[in-house]
Formats: structure tokens, C-alpha cells, sequence
């Protein structure tokens, strides 16, 4: 019998299934009211003009929708990536753009051209866990900068950069979610933006703009992108369709300069040769006929109305505490709760669960495993009565530990 | 500036563009016959069928084609991949496989889990190209075995395992085309596959089946699938739709044992988090109505037609010389002409541009650089009357080195 241990690679050793997993199985029932998911609302999939574009793409270009494609993504769909990008005041052509299996591929193909095992990065506290989660695959030593309610804490990041080139490590690259962050919903302010390309160019060090939900803006001003702030080519934009138009096409792309896109494009060859051309044909179409544009304009208006919903509801049933708050995001998916730091949300996970609720221990999107007294709600995907109950049952959770650690006092 | 080469891993600064992508360049000119891709026949693509079952598959399962689906693969898909294996005489559960985006992600997700850099394998001479790239990736020690007509030579690749053995490394796998191999169309016999499973179990190595092309048989018996074989769970087979259904759906599978499943489940959560739902639902209800096997038999149909007009055109144009021969593959897509070992295909390749007909080298599918004297030919997407006439050209190119060399004598 083969000893598994010793032919599997190191990292495969390492790689676990996910504390996250563990527990989602937990929420699997059909009862159990989950702000655990990250899933766009499916009562919005726009699925008649899909089916509309389906018919037209195998009409008129079945031969190369269903063949193999080029590895850099279909012209048909590059075009429109382009316009996106000049929507946003960025510089971009066809050598700037790789299309990836959405942009999960993107942060893997990152961590593959970018990451020697044991090679520094930095990371917000907290920070979305699936790239946690590629660049452990890799072997990244991550340094984690704290973030409030503007985004990442500059003076804190130039430390943690001073700090590395002190000690002679170089920092390969700074990875941020700068738009209604996963999992906080913040913001990083245009202020911060523009400093954070100046360190990015003090310390040559790449910006990795993870930037899902930007499109998805409910009120209030965008700043500017990292990529359009930037003159030195130091950032690598990834972006995907699942959140703006449909999660089940996988498809996503990456935005750098052309020597960066070039070594992607040569790793992406040997991961699976190209983005399936049937589906990025269909979001080409779409996009060219405008309806991207009316579609999010329609998620905008049910996603903050839920968002509106959960905050109500939050005021309603959250006790009043010390220490206990949660961010107000002007877009995106997700909001995140504060409780007082003596309350274990990985702990209360169980109570929710016995009062048929669930969230995302905050603790899993901390590379430094720390932020137990936090964790992330989901509010696109409930619909409003369940967000309203949920929120009832996770009060109550919340409740039981204030008095039971009042009393213990 | 950064500094690129500074920033790049140690694996992004080793890749380097494909010599085949460089020399494909060269081939893209309209009045070129290529004989050098590996694409199906785009007009035995069944459109009109793919129409109707995306209709199908929107109205019905709509929220779930277009929303995230589990790593794993969609349920409706595995069942009907379990069928494919029970056909082949496969003992095969739902924990035995998992959706990847088509085969060459199987390849780099076994290249993840199984190779640390310089872990040694062992590769046949020559070998797909898509593989090497992919186990380079990772840094694998690659050690090359011949192989003749009947697949890799036994006695070799023994005499490989015991010299590994004796210098104490440990071999990570064994790397297979076993079915109308890539590049060379050659199909490992019945008694060799006996062989190999007995040295895998003697030697504790892994065994990765990589059949993309079985079901494409033209003519004689198969023999049995080295998966169904083995009873010590060591093999690891890599499947896809791409040559037996479309390429541009990108989806395949891997069939493992359950541990390994499970890791390679990991990994691919990391690395795309799941194959499109989309395309996996209208691939499982296109095997569901039985139209795979009357597809599979349509193409069987036209390949091996031209497979034999292929043949009957090596036959009519290719000069006598000693050390000249082709294979007669009994299916797959490719077939493989050695050369008087005096022929360089490598720089034969540029008078063939000239002639406007293109091959693959061999050398590319070489782990050792060798084979310069031998080329990869590809008849499933030229029309037959090109390949008289590309066949005719290359005879030419052929006959002026076969002159060339005896003038220089």
C-alpha cells in the first residue's frame, strides 16, 4: 500500500479542508436561515437574455465557442474588458487583460508567479479567505496590517514594510480587497489609495487589487482605483463576472502590465489551457448589448434594499453593549460584527446553529487567527423576512453571552 | 521600478513560452495546412443538440446552472461519470471522483499534490507536452522511458524504478498515455498494463492514467483500462469531454481513490473554487439522453477516415528511405513519422513553412530534448483533401533532406 503521507508534497500535507467547509456542513439543513454563503441572489440571474445570447453565440460562432480558445480569453470578450477599464479611467489594452476561471484562478496564478515558499506578504486583518487561502498553497509568510473603517492602516503598513526591508526580507506583494472589502463590506478611502501606490513605489512592492464587488455601489462616492492611481505598473487587478452578472460561467480576469500578463498567461497554459470560449462568449454578448450595465443596476437596488433590511434589523435586536458594533457598507455582499472582545463568535457558532442561524467565524479570515470576538454576514442572498428572523435568533445568541459573562464576573 | 526577475518565483522565472506556441506563431497564416494542432473536427460539433439542452438546462435548473456549485462537481454530472467507469469494468463511487476544468487541470492538480521540486517521475519518450509543462511547474525530476508500438517498454521502465530506488529517491508517479498516445497514437498492450500495475505495486509508485482519446477506437480490441486493473488503488486516471464531445465546455475529471480525492478537492478549492455548473449540467444531460455514444460514433467515423486518407497519402508521398516509418494508430487523433536519424524535424520544420504545411517537432514532447528526428502529425481537423496535399508537400521536404544529406556524404 502506498504511504500516502510520504508521496503527497509538502504543501498537500498542509493543506487542510477549511474550518469554513467544517462548518458550512453544519448549516446544511434546510431550516437553518444562513448569512454564512457569499452567493448572489438567484431570483435575479437574468436567465431569459441568457438563454437568448445562448442561442445566438451556437448560431452564429458554435464552431469557436465550443473549441478550444486562446489562452489570454476570446477578443469578443477582451474588447468589452477594455471598455470596463476605460469606464474607470485606467490605461488598458489587450496585453494588460488575461481572462481567468473568475478570479479565484487569478489569485492562484498570482501565487504561482509570484511566491517562492516562505517569501513575505502582506495581508489586511482581516482578509478574504480564499486568498488566504491560494497563497498558503504556496508557502507565503503572511504579515497581517489591521484595517478600520477606511481600509487598511497606512502608517501600520509602512512599519510592516520598513520592518522587512530592515530585516533584509523582500516583501513580494501588499493583497487587498479595496472595494466593500470580503469580509468587512469597508472601503479603503481615496485618500489611503493614493498613499499606498507612493509605498508601493518606495518599496517596490506589487499591489494585488482584489476588486469583486466595486461595480456593486449602493450610495455614496467611488474613489479611484488602485490601477488607474497608478503610474509605476505595480498593480495586478483581478476581477470577476460572479458577483456583477453570474457566479456558475466562472469567469473572471486579470488587469497588469504586459510582462506580468505575459508570465500568467504562460502558468495558466499548464493549469488548464484556456477559459472555457463558450461562456466567455456569452458575457461578451452581454455585455456588448448593454444589459451588464441594467443588470447591476438591478442587483444595486435589492441588494441595499437587504442591506437596509439587516441594519434595521441589527438596531432592533442586537443588544446595546460595550464593544458590540458592525460596519455600514455603501455596497457590495457583506457586513461584519464586532462583539465585546470577551465573547467567542467560533464558540457561539454552535448556540447559532442550535437557534437555526449561521455566519462566518470572523477568525478564519485572520492570518494571524485572531479576531475571535468578530465574524461576517452575508445579505445578499436571504431574502428580507429571513434576514429580519435571522438577525432575531443571532440577538438572542448574542444576548445569552452578555448576561452569562456578566454573571461569571 | 520593480524589479521583475527579483519579484517572479523561482518556477515563473524557469517558464518560459512554449517552443511549440513560438513555432504555431509561424503556422497561422490561412493558406497553411497545419497538421500541428490537436483539435477536433469543429464540424462534427453537435450544435443544434447543445441548443436544445441549454434551453433545457436554464428553464429547469436555472438558479443552479448559474450560481456556484460545489468543488466537487454537480451531482447530475457525477452520476453519469460513474457510468462511464462502470462501462469500463470500474469499481467507482461519487468519493472516487471530482469536475476539473478539463484534463490538463487534472494534470497540474496531481502536479500540486503529489510533486515537491525535484521529486523524481518518470515520463514515457516522448510524452504529451501539456504534462511535462505541468510537472515542471512543480519542479518534478523527470526521468524519460522508452516506448515502441505496444507503449512503454517494461524492462525499462523497471530497470528505471530499481535504479530510483537504489540511489534512495522516492518516484512520485509514473506519467501514462496509455490510449492512442500523445503524441505518437500508440496504445499500451493488454500485457503491459498487467506489468505496470504489478511494478507500481512492487515500487509503491502512483500510477497517473491520462486517456483522453480511449473512446475514439477505430478498429481492434481495447484492452482493459489500467484503473479497472489495479487493486491497490495506485492508479490516478485523468479524463475529459474535449476530444469525445467539445473542447470549449473545458470539462473533464479525475478518478482516485478517496484520500486523494479528497485532496486534490482541497486544492481545487484554492485554485478555481468549482467547474462552471453551467457547462457540467449541460454535459451530464447530453450523456443522460445517450447522445455521447452516438456522438462518440459519428467521430469515430470521420477521424478514422481520415486517419486512413492520412495513411494511404504517407504511403503514396513519402519517399522509401531506411529509417523512415509512421504508426498506424487504431484511434486518437495523432500519429507519429520517425525520420532517418539524420533528419533534423526541428529544422525541417522551417522549409515545411515554406512548403505551407506544419507539424508538431518531436523534440517538444522529450524530456531529454531528443527526437529530433521525429514530428507529430494531427488528422482529426484538416478535411481530407488537405491532408493529401499537406502530406504531398511534406514528402517533398522530406525528399530534398533525404537528397541533400546523400549529396553531402
Amino acid at each position: 500500500m502506498i504511504d500516502l503521507v510520504k508521496n503527497y508534497s509538502v504543501i498537500a500535507r498542509r493543506m487542510k479542508r477549511s474550518v469554513i467547509r467544517e462548518l458550512l456542513k453544519l448549516t446544511n439543513k434546510p431550516d437553518i436561515i444562513s448569512f454564512a454563503g457569499g452567493l448572489p441572489d438567484p431570483t435575479a440571474f437574468p436567465v431569459e437574455e441568457i438563454k437568448d445570447i445562448t442561442q445566438e453565440v451556437l448560431d452564429k460562432k458554435g464552431a469557436s465557442a465550443l473549441q478550444y480558445g486562446p489562452t489570454e480569453g476570446v477578443p469578443e470578450l477582451i474588447e468589452e474588458l477594455i471598455k470596463l477599464a476605460k469606464e474607470q479611467g485606467e490605461d488598458v489594452g489587450p496585453e494588460n487583460i488575461l481572462v481567468t476561471v473568475a478570479s479565484q484562478q487569478g489569485l492562484d496564478l498570482v501565487g504561482k508567479v509570484l511566491i517562492d515558499p516562505s517569501d513575505p506578504i502582506i495581508v489586511e486583518l482581516p482578509s478574504y479567505v480564499g486568498g488566504l487561502q491560494a497563497f498558503n498553497c504556496y508557502g507565503a509568510h503572511m504579515f497581517g496590517v489591521p484595517i478600520d473603517d477606511d481600509g487598511i492602516l497606512v502608517d501600520k503598513l509602512q512599519a510592516a514594510l520598513e520592518k522587512l526591508k530592515k530585516s533584509e526580507e523582500h516583501c513580494k506583494f501588499l493583497y487587498l480587497v479595496p472595494d466593500f472589502q470580503n469580509p468587512t463590506g469597508v472601503t479603503l478611502s481615496g485618500q489611503r489609495r493614493k498613499k499606498i501606490i507612493e509605498l508601493s513605489r518606495k518599496y517596490n512592492v506589487f499591489i494585488i487589487e482584489d476588486t469583486p464587488y466595486r461595480q456593486v455601489r449602493f450610495e455614496g462616492e467611488a474613489p479611484p482605483t488602485l490601477y488607474s492611481l497608478d503610474k509605476y505598473s505595480n498593480v495586478i487587478s483581478l476581477h470577476t463576472f460572479s458577483k456583477i452578472f453570474v457566479p456558475g460561467f466562472r469567469v473572471g480576469w486579470v488587469k497588469a502590465r504586459k510582462e506580468i500578463i505575459s508570465k500568467l498567461v504562460i502558468a495558466k497554459q499548464s493549469v488548464d489551457l484556456c477559459t472555457p470560449p463558450f461562456t466567455q462568449l456569452i458575457v461578451a454578448e452581454y455585455c456588448r448589448r448593454g444589459l451588464l450595465k441594467k443588470h447591476i443596476e438591478k442587483i444595486k437596488k435589492i441588494y441595499k434594499k437587504k442591506k437596509d433590511v439587516m441594519l434595521e434589523a441589527l438596531s432592533e435586536y442586537m443588544p446595546e453593549a460595550e464593544g458590540l458594533s458592525w460596519t455600514k457598507p455603501e455596497g457590495g455582499l457583506f457586513l461584519w460584527v464586532r462583539l465585546p472582545v470577551y465573547i467567542d463568535a467560533d464558540e457561539m457558532f454552535y448556540d447559532a446553529v442550535e437557534e437555526k442561524v449561521a455566519y462566518v467565524i470572523g477568525s478564519a479570515f485572520h492570518c494571524n487567527n485572531k479576531g475571535r470576538n468578530t465574524f461576517r454576514m452575508n445579505f445578499s442572498y436571504p431574502t428580507e423576512d429571513k434576514i429580519v428572523e435571522g438577525i432575531r435568533r443571532l440577538g438572542k445568541c448574542v444576548k445569552k453571552r452578555l448576561i452569562l459573562t456578566g454573571r461569571s464576573r
